[in-house]
C-alpha cells in the first residue's frame, strides 16, 4: 500500500501520522513544494509581533522531517506535484533539481491547502509588499518591517486585525484599510464597531469603505492608491482573503464543490476512486446549516487530515462537520463566533432571532470583570440553537463562545444552553454566567 | 393566592420575583430573619479581600427591599418564622419586637438555607473567632483583621481557600489547618497537590491531616489546639461545610432526604401538599449520578427559586438538575470540576476511566500560555462523558470547564467532546484545545 500526500502542512501531516498509526506497514510519502512542514501558520502573526517563547520561527514548526522519518514516513521538501493520472494511479512531481518524475500511489491525499488572494494591484514587484501565509512570507515581512515606519495593512480580516496589534506593538504607525463598510466583517453588523473602536484605541488608522486602486513607488512602495486618495506607506501587507489551492485537483478531473474548493464526502473522498482531499483545499460539511461550506481553518484541516489518513489507510473514520467556530484577539479585545450569524441564518432562509446582551464576563462588583457582548441567535418554532458572537474587552472571555459551539455540536437548543450547569465564582463569571443569560431571553422570543 | 416564602437571600428571592411575574396579582411575602436580602455571599472574600470595585459590602446587594416593594412583593427583615401549620396553612412569624402573629399561605417557599457548620470548639465565646456566612459575619470578620497579624483558617474547601488568597493580599500571615490528607478534597487526588503548591506559592502555611481540638485565650482567642501542636492565631476563621437549615421544614412534617436536606421533586415541591423547597435548604437532582445530591451552590440556589416561584404562581416549570460543577480561584490558580470525579464515579459503582492531560491553556509556543492540567472521566463501555476536573495556572483556563458542563447536562458521550468545533487561535488555545486532546486519548480507553 502507497500513499502519497501532496501538501506537507496541517492537513497532510495530520493524514501522514494517522496513516502510519492505522497502518504502520504501508509505504507513506509526503511531497512538500516549500521548505517547511507541519508548522503553525496562525502563529505567524505572534512570531513577527515578538510574543513566542522564543524569538524566530522555529517553535512554530510542529514535527520536523527527521522526526517524521523516524517514524517511517518518507517527507521530500521542494517537491512540487505537477500532474495526476487518475487511471494510472501516478503523479508527476518535479523535485529540486528540475527534473521531473513518475511516482506511483495506491491512495492520493490533496492537501494543497490555500493561497492568499492577490489583487490585481499586488502584481507590481515593488518592495516592500507582503502576503503573509507561509514562514518564508513571514521572514521576508519580518526582514522589511526593521527598516519600515509606517505600514499600511489591506484588509480588516483576521490576519489584518491580528496584525495590526502586533505592528502596532513593534512601535509602526499602521494604517488599515477595509473596502467593505466596517472591519470584522464575519460578525453581524452590531457587533463590528467595538473591534473598530479597540484597534483605534489603539492608535490604528481605520479606514473603512475604502477601495485600493494600485500602490506608488519604484523600487519600493511609497504608497497605497485608494479611492479616497494616496496613503503613505512604505511597507504594504495585503491580507484580503485566501482562495483554495484547486489547479492539481481540476487537472485530474476531481470536481469541485460550489464554493469552488473540493468536493469531499465525510471520508474525504473526491469523486474520482483513490483519491482524497482535506484541509484548506477541501469543503467541509456544516452542521448547523447542513451543506459544505469553504472555511479553511486550523482545526477543521487537521481533523479532515487525519479522517483522511485513517481512511487511506484502511481505516474507518468519519468528519463530524464544523459549527463554524472562529475567534481572533485585536489588542485587549477577544472576538469570537461560532455556528450563523443572524444575517447567516436569515440568508440561508431560517427563521431566525437574536438577542443582544452586554454585560460582565465576571460578576459586576468585581475589580477584574470586564465589558463583554454576546449576541445569541436561535430558531423560532424548533428553538434550536444556531449561534453566537462574543466580543470581550478581556480576550479570555471569549473562548466562552466553546459553550455554544460544543452545544451546536449535537444539534442543542437554546433551552439545553440555558439549563447548562456553568461554573460559578466571582472572579469568573456572574451566578447567571452570560451566556445563561442571553438564552434565557433569547427562550422569551421563540 | 397568597404566597410566603421564608428566606429572602438567593433562592427566596429568585422565588418572589419569578412569581410576580408569573402572577402579577399574587400577594407575595417574603419573610427574612436577617437585615439583608438578595445578596451575592460568594462575594464576601472579596469584599474582605479589597477586590470589588467599591470597598464595602453595599455592592454585593442584588435587590434592596425597597426595589422588591416596588414590583408589589412584601419584604420583611428581621421576621424569623417559627412553625408552619400545614393544615391551618399558616406559619407563625416572630417580629423585630418579639411579638409572634399567624401569617396564612396558600403556597409555601421553604428557602432558610444552610448554616456554617460549628464543631464543637466554636462554642466558646472567644474574641477572634468567626465564621463566614452572611454579611453581618463578614463585617465582623473585617473588623477583626483590622487588628490581626496571623489568621489561622480552619477548612481546606472553597472558602478556606478563597479567603487564604485574601488575607494574605492583605498582608496577614496565614496559616491553614486542613483534617484531611490534602486540601482540595473534592478533586480526584492526583490534582490536590497543584492547590497545596499555590497556597505555599502565596505565603500560605499549610498544614494537613490536622485535627483541631480547641482553642486557646482568654477574651480573644490566642492559638489553635490540635493534634499536632498548639497554633498561635489572633483571628481563626472556621470553615468547614455547610449544613441545610431543616428545623422548620421538619418541624411540619416535610420529609428529608437521605442527605439530610429537603426532599423534593422537579418542580421544587416537598411531600407536604402546598409547601416547596429550593435552595441550601434542599437537595438537588444530579443530571449525571440520576439521583439527588446536597450541592450547596448559588446558580443551582436561584435556579431551583425560580421553578419554585413559577409553579407557586399557577406556572409549570421544572428544574433541569445540576451537573455539579464548581469553580474557584487561589492566588493565581483557577480550579474546576463537573460531573463526576473518578472517586464519585466508582463509588457510584460505574466503570469509569479518568486521563490525565497536563499542557498549555494557549498554544505552547506563544508567550502568554501557561499550564493546565486536565482530568477527564467517561464510562467504559457506554462511552458517556461523566466528568472533568480542570487546575489552570492562569486562572481563567478554569471556565473552560463550561465546555465539559454544557455537554454533561445534555448526555453527551466523550465522542461528542472530541467531535466540538473549539476556537483556535494562539492567544486562547492550542490548534486542538486541550479538552478534545483529553478526550482523544479518553477514547482510546474505553
Amino acid at each position: 500500500m502507497r500513499i502519497v500526500i501532496v501538501g506537507g502542512v496541517a492537513a497532510g501531516m495530520s493524514a501522514a501520522s494517522r496513516a502510519q498509526r492505522q497502518s504502520p506497514d504501508a509505504d507513506i510519502v509526503v511531497f512538500e513544494a516549500g521548505d517547511y512542514i507541519s508548522y503553525a501558520a496562525c502563529g505567524l502573526p505572534y512570531a513577527l509581533g515578538g510574543e513566542l517563547k522564543e524569538a524566530g520561527f522555529g517553535r512554530l514548526v510542529v514535527r520536523t522531517p527527521e522526526q517524521m522519518r523516524g517514524r517511517g514516513i518518507s517527507v521530500r521538501l521542494g517537491h512540487r506535484v505537477e500532474g495526476i493520472d487518475p487511471r494510472a494511479g501516478t503523479v508527476t512531481v518535479r523535485g529540486p533539481g528540475g527534473a521531473t518524475a513518475a511516482e506511483p500511489y495506491d491512495r492520493l491525499l490533496l492537501a494543497t491547502g490555500s493561497e492568499p488572494v492577490r489583487p490585481p494591484f499586488v502584481q507590481t514587484g515593488l518592495g516592500g509588499v507582503h502576503l503573509l501565509k507561509t514562514i518564508p512570507d513571514a521572514q521576508a515581512l519580518d526582514v522589511t518591517l526593521r527598516g519600515a515606519k509606517r505600514v499600511c495593512i489591506v484588509g480588516g480580516g483576521y490576519i489584518g486585525l491580528e496584525m495590526a496589534e502586533m505592528l502596532r506593538g513593534r512601535g509602526l504607525s499602521v494604517v488599515l484599510v477595509e473596502r467593505g463598510p466596517e472591519v470584522a466583517a464575519l460578525l453581524d453588523e452590531p457587533l463590528r464597531a467595538p473591534v473598530r473602536a479597540a484597534l483605534e484605541a489603539g492608535g490604528v488608522d481605520v479606514r473603512t469603505g475604502v477601495k485600493v486602486t494600485g500602490l506608488t513607488g519604484h523600487e519600493r512602495v511609497t504608497g497605497v492608491e485608494t479611492d479616497a486618495g494616496l496613503i503613505r506607506a512604505d511597507t504594504v501587507l495585503v491580507a484580503v482573503g485566501v482562495r483554495p489551492r484547486t489547479e492539481l485537483a481540476q487537472a485530474a478531473g476531481v470536481t469541485l464543490g460550489e464554493t469552488g474548493a473540493v468536493a469531499v464526502n465525510l471520508r474525504q473522498e473526491t469523486d474520482v476512486p483513490g483519491i482524497f482531499a482535506a484541509g484548506d483545499c477541501a469543503e467541509s460539511w456544516h452542521r448547523v446549516l447542513g451543506k459544505p461550506v469553504y472555511v479553511p481553518l486550523a482545526l477543521g484541516a487537521n481533523r479532515m487530515g487525519r479522517v483522511a489518513g485513517v481512511n487511506m489507510a484502511g481505516g474507518d473514520a468519519t468528519f463530524p462537520g464544523i459549527v463554524g467556530t472562529g475567534i481572533f484577539k485585536t489588542f485587549e479585545l477577544g472576538v469570537a463566533l461560532t455556528g450563523l450569524t443572524q444575517a447567516q441564518a436569515e440568508k440561508a432562509g431560517l427563521d431566525a432571532v437574536s438577542v443582544d446582551l452586554s454585560t460582565t464576563d465576571a460578576a459586576g462588583y468585581h475589580r477584574d470583570s470586564c465589558p463583554v457582548h454576546l449576541r445569541l441567535t436561535g430558531e423560532r418554532g424548533t428553538g434550536r440553537l444556531l449561534g453566537a458572537q462574543i466580543v470581550a474587552e478581556e480576550h479570555h472571555a471569549a473562548k466562552r463562545i466553546d459553550v455554544v459551539a460544543a452545544l451546536l455540536g449535537v444539534g442543542a437548543s437554546v433551552q439545553d444552553l440555558f439549563e447548562g450547569d456553568l461554573g460559578y465564582a466571582p472572579p469568573f463569571s456572574s451566578t447567571w454566567d452570560f451566556p445563561l443569560v442571553a438564552a434565557d431571553r433569547l427562550l422569551r422570543q421563540l
